[in-house]
């Protein structure tokens, strides 16, 4: 596959290194910074480095644009002009509604958002093993080609990461809620414990993990993070609200010294967090299905979105096309017999044959 | 010396088996759970496990009270009645407004509070090591004995701790900023995902380290937690009305998109973590001070506080009485000239005198 990188800083290089390493890819590579190419030629991250987005794009079966939030519809947009009709285009971007508002109309993009990254900077922090077994979300849109998107899947496969469809509301509420929102607390926690020892005339204790753990996001990159906290403000600011609406409810049981429900509010944050960090079953059979698709643009990414939207992980697909185009068929992996049979409710809930192999 | 253990669960018996392992203690254990003292002698954190309280206090010079926030004022004064004039009672609390209030006044008391073992509890996690480089807070009142201030003191160097002297009300109000509050905002944090992913129908994704870390002390156990909530309650409702109005300035940033006030809240965030973060210089050369003290009350602790409200880290100290008690002197063991130059002005300031040797 010849793949077509746009931005070869960390995520960029480190999705070059993983082609190249994992994907037998041929990657073609452009960054406006000279000095970022030549680092990501000397690493290996790259196979060319090009004069111009243009060059890493002509004859690209696959582009990723890794670049900034805030600049990422108008470089999408630069791509999708000069890519192949073959050309499936897709982003790295943290948030989800503005691009695909901008370009999901063309079939050839799909947008995505892997979650790796958030420490370092720079194609010289790049490496291969950087999205193992993380999530890589996509947003195929209705006009999304189910053929594109297949091609775009088994590319993270291949990284090592896991892909999962979501709308792009969703998935920018979600974004909110597990990382922008962290960010937020962690910096204004930091802020709040800077002012305050700086008023005692006091140091940070040489203390038990629970401040640093709770502001290592403390100002992230602000050439990064500004452009998601603009982008995704509604989200957030949402969020916001309902942080605040809990922290007076705390506070209303502090104020009365209710130690019954200050011991049930702490007792329900243990179950919350015991559920939402349970260890997915790794590993574990897998079980193939094989669904009847028409050929009409849009099935493969409602397919992709009803089992996205019920937690059950692809491992991986494949298309089947009917020679004469006139209908298909999609194979999906997934893991355990459990997610198998869901999956399989899923599909036939959409009204498409499916049989379990 | 003679160590007296009420209480050994992880702190208590991690102290008993430092105490032993360091500092040649002989170790006396009572615990309300005979299977907890069983297991503390099995481990080697005792060496002789008692029926009862007084049986663990008798004859001890020093007398550690490791149990729940709210028991402590209690179990304090059961202590404190059968411990002879020259014990050194100390307790472990994450509070110590409380109990300063309820036993401060007498001489023998100094209120303490290692910063250590946060993740687990139980006397089966109890580790000699539990402790080093900890910051062991230590309230030293008017009346504490100068001499059983300095025992307390060189015990805590000894399980290789850091103690620092505050007032207490410094100390809770210090505490709910950068333990308390992280403990409320991770709780608050973890039900809102929860209930939001519900919402959507979505899985926590396998993703960065944000959320993980943000909500890693979320559910702490409730025994501990619901009395150092409740006990503490003023001091944590005053910040978590700073912290309602931090997101609020926020949530005003976002709503008028205001990338540039975003960026240097960002920014901000970033520098005051790292200054608070900043590696302290751990060893370099060691200065000592030597201070004339009159052989009133009081004096020790008011050392110690000043030092203590100005961030100079005792690294050890000794206390010298003249052979008629009339007066004496302490010497000072300090880390680094700065630090030694600081100190010496401080107690100048005291109206002390001092040398450095």
């Amino acid at each position: 596959m010849t793949l077509g990188l746009v931005g070869v800083g960390l995520i960029g290089g480190s999705i070059g290194l993983a082609a190249r390493a994992r994907a037998d890819a041929e990657v073609r590579g452009y960054d406006p910074s000279a000095r970022a190419l030549e680092c990501a030629l000397e690493r290996g991250a790259v196979d060319r480095p090009c004069d111009s987005l243009a060059e890493a794009v002509d004859g690209a079966e696959l582009v990723v644009v890794a670049a900034p939030v805030g600049v990422l519809p108008e470089l999408v947009g630069e791509v999708l002009a000069v890519a192949g009709a073959d050309c499936v285009v897709t982003d790295v971007g943290s948030t989800k509604r503005a691009i695909v508002a901008a370009h999901g109309s063309d079939q050839r993009f799909v947008g995505g958002h892997p979650l790796a990254g958030a420490e370092t900077s720079g194609v010289e922090h790049a490496r291969p093993d950087l999205f193992d077994g993380a999530t890589w979300y996509l947003t195929p849109a209705e006009h999304s080609s189910g053929m594109l998107y297949e091609r775009l899947h088994r590319l993270i496969v291949a990284l090592g990461a896991r892909p999962a469809a979501i709308e792009p509301e969703a998935h920018d509420r979600l974004m909110a809620t597990v990382s922008h929102l962290p960010h937020v607390l962690a910096n204004v926690l930091v802020g709040q414990a800077a002012r305050g020892l700086e008023a005692e005339g006091e140091r940070l204790p040489a203390t038990g993990p629970s401040f640093r753990d709770a502001t290592r996001v403390a100002g992230a990159s602000s050439a990064i993070w500004t452009d998601i906290y603009v982008s995704n403000r509604e989200a957030l600011a949402r969020q916001i609200d309902e942080t605040v609406r809990r922290l007076q409810a705390v506070r209303a049981s502090l104020a009365a010294a209710d130690a019954p429900a200050l011991a049930a509010w702490n007792d329900s944050a243990r179950e919350d967090r015991e559920r939402l960090l349970e260890v997915e079953l790794a590993g574990g059979p897998v079980y193939e299905l094989r669904v009847g698709v028409p050929n009409r643009p849009g099935v493969v990414a409602e397919i992709a979105l009803a089992l996205g939207r019920a937690g059950v992980n692809i491992v991986d697909m494949a298309l089947y096309p009917a020679p004469d185009a006139s209908e298909g068929s999609v194979a999906l992996w997934l893991a355990g017999e459990q997610q198998a049979d869901r999956a399989a409710a899923l599909i036939g809930e959409l009204g498409l044959p499916v049989v379990r192999l």
